[in-house]
């Protein structure tokens, strides 16, 4: 199983970086044998980006319940690579946890899903339950390849429930499932001033820096309370419900969370906790800013160009489209003369969220509460599966979204590791789930 | 001649780059032998970054005029290379122009100065004046090397006139020396925020992002209308006097800037015209944004930090270390909660000016007016020679900045040119000098 896992962790299926291609293909590849030896009937689904692997159990019954298992075989960049403590897609074990670039997000959860399920197929010649997996290569990119083959995959992925392995846990002994995420609206902003470098004393005073001009639009963005100045954003945002109060754990430890990330949680708006800011609020952050020299030493220089990466998360009711125009609007209306201002659209998609009383949910809490001894909690996630949305329309279901993965886990950045023992774990959870579900 | 010069430009001498230290030590190696075959006495200034070389002429006499040559053998950095059409390290010629990173600045000007004083000594016997340089390696990143050894070397210095070839003309028929140049003060800022790189969704409403902090400190330094809003920042400006307004060329082409440059003047204070904004007032520029992730693709990342480099230009009387402090209080006091915020001084240097009728001044002035048979203007430079000020305090001389460069050079940017026409106009420049300071 270690050595199985070691293989999926040493593709750089990066899907963000178009030169990874090959490595998303092999990947894909590797994980079609993976589920075709555990006896499932698989195919591999082009798309205009990296492929879908689609696989389901033979002889799918109608009669039987259906359960969908979502994950994704694309993982995050690696920068900055120079604080990896070792290389990204050569994993290690250190302390029982295995560092490697995806070994939690996505690869170790998915992982575990397809062992679960394979040892659940070994011991059940006649499944209860119909079992499907779509696992596709863009998550981390915008999922486009996969949105725009699901219109033509209804009959396929039709499904009672969907289980999305992709989120966590609170800390290592509190379980929770996680009844919703948040929309993701992701932007490019390009800011252009001369055909060329300039020389900041030639032209210093003279030339208008995209630099200086992309920082001010940026500021502008937020009051300084950090309320986010776009006329409208915060328009469809519902105010937040007893019911979402009652049903969702908002309790935030501040002291662990300075122990473990070394800051107090100050980002949010001051009139809503941390909870709430980070699951019931939306948010708009800078992901990347580049313009100029920033190496060793100094460099006088006014860029011809600054980019910033832009993105938003969103609650139920936003619209990412909506929401683009009014802050391209907002930001075009500011720009300097003297800059041009490029703005582009990069993907969208709307928070999604289950109903706590669905059967797959109270299933999963059950199990949940089982395995760890002590009550399920059930919490939002503050992240984005941008394709939740349309793979509930198209599977037909109740979308559930579970899984084992810590905020320590450093996934997205530096040094992402996972623990074996959430890997067994795992392992556990889902076969639990799947004889669960087939008693439905 | 081409050859040698050829040789030259290939020494990828890039001074703010410490990788890049062996290239700048044979860059020195070449100049000083360059030199050497010339008949001058050569030695090598050991500093605590790249060498200096020392030359002067055999038998210095006391009864002539001596004349101090000052030039630079290292370059800036090349990014972005992929904007260059060929290789900035291998030398190419297109219509007559030679592409190069140096091929202006400085080692064009600084070739056609040694090739002006080799001609000169084989015509002379017994040259009229004595003829020395210094020529240094760290120019493009501080001039510290230099900066440490000038206080004892004030007897091998001194001259009654120092020459800094580094600087240009205002269009290729318009001759014109310049009286000035503007001083400079280099700052690194560093916006920390949590132990490690974190996921936007996970932490955005709970982490304070560094970049959003990087770019709400680096708005707040000016008003809507670009004045600088650090206390004290133009305490120390002088007004614009009426002698800088009759000595000094104030005219501005904004036709020909944006025929050359693709861009309006709009980068300056409103209330100043765009050659008073260059010449005569302090600039605040943000040479260098990073923060997150900026490459292909999108990641939803909240970096553990975001740096940029900010530079500043500055006038007569103004004290670049009391602005540093100034700016650095000005930041601090604004510095989010969440955030640490580490500012540095990287360099600084006062600007420098020379009378109009000093000298050097006045023979360089005839010799400009001669050769391009139309009046010699006087200009101030918007960029900075930060070694001069000491330059002129070890020498005990009056400082004149010439030169021929173009703004159309593209020096500091990509695909930076020399045009050979002027290389063979430099060294009739510099000999017709040499022959009327020994006149004087």
């Amino acid at each position: 199983m270690r050595k199985e896992f070691d293989q999926l962790l040493r593709f750089a299926s990066i899907s963000a970086d178009p030169s990874h291609r090959g490595e998303l293909v092999r990947c894909a590849e590797w994980v079609a044998n993976f589920l075709e030896e555990g006896g499932l009937e698989v195919e591999l689904w082009e798309t205009s980006g990296a492929p879908t692997i689609y696989a389901h159990t033979c002889h799918l019954d109608p009669k039987k319940p259906t359960l969908l298992l979502y994950g994704h075989y694309d993982v995050q960049p690696v920068d900055p690579i120079e604080l990896w403590d070792s290389p990204p897609f050569e994993p290690v074990e250190r302390d029982g946890e295995i560092y490697a670039r995806g070994a939690q997000d996505n690869k170790g959860q998915l992982f575990y899903t397809m062992v679960a399920v394979k040892r659940f197929l070994q011991k059940e010649a006649s499944p209860p339950i119909n079992i499907k997996f779509c696992i596709e290569g863009e998550e981390e990119s915008g999922s486009r390849g996969l949105a725009g083959i699901l219109p033509q995959k209804h009959r396929e992925l039709q499904a009672d429930s969907i289980l999305v392995v992709d989120l966590g846990i609170p800390e290592r002994t509190v379980p929770a499932i996680t009844l919703g995420v948040r929309g993701l609206l992701a932007i490019h902003l390009e800011c252009t001033g001369s055909n060329r470098d300039l020389h900041s004393g030639s032209h210093g005073g003279l030339a208008y820096n995209p630099n200086r001009a992309l920082v001010e639009l940026l500021a502008e963005l937020r009051d300084r309370d950090g309320r986010i100045q776009v006329p409208g954003f915060y328009d469809d945002v519902l105010p937040i419900s007893d019911e979402d109060r009652k049903a969702l754990d908002l309790s935030f430890d501040s002291k662990e969370y300075r122990r473990e990330f070394g800051i107090e949680p100050t980002g949010g708006e001051p009139s809503f906790s941390p909870a709430e800011s980070m699951m019931l609020r939306p948010t708009m952050e800078i992901n990347g800013l580049s313009g100029g020299y920033a190496g060793a030493g100094f460099k006088t220089v006014i860029p011809a160009k600054a980019t910033a990466k832009l993105s938003c998360r969103l609650v139920p009711n936003q619209d990412p489209k909506r929401l683009f125009k009014a802050i391209s609007t907002f930001l075009h209306e500011r720009c300097p003369k003297g800059i041009e201002l490029s703005i582009s659209f990069h993907s969208g998609s709307p928070a999604l969220r289950c109903s706590p009383s669905a059967p797959i949910a109270r299933v999963a809490s059950e199990v949940y509460t089982d395995l760890f001894g002590t009550p399920c909690r059930q919490i939002l996630a503050g992240g984005s599966i941008p394709i939740a949305e349309q793979l509930a329309v198209a599977a037909g279901g109740d979308l559930l979204f579970i899984g084992l993965g810590l905020d320590s886990d450093s996934i997205h950045g530096p040094n992402e590791h996972f623990g074996w023992d959430r890997m067994e774990l795992g392992v556990e959870l889902i076969e639990a789930i799947l004889r669960k579900v087939g008693e439905l």
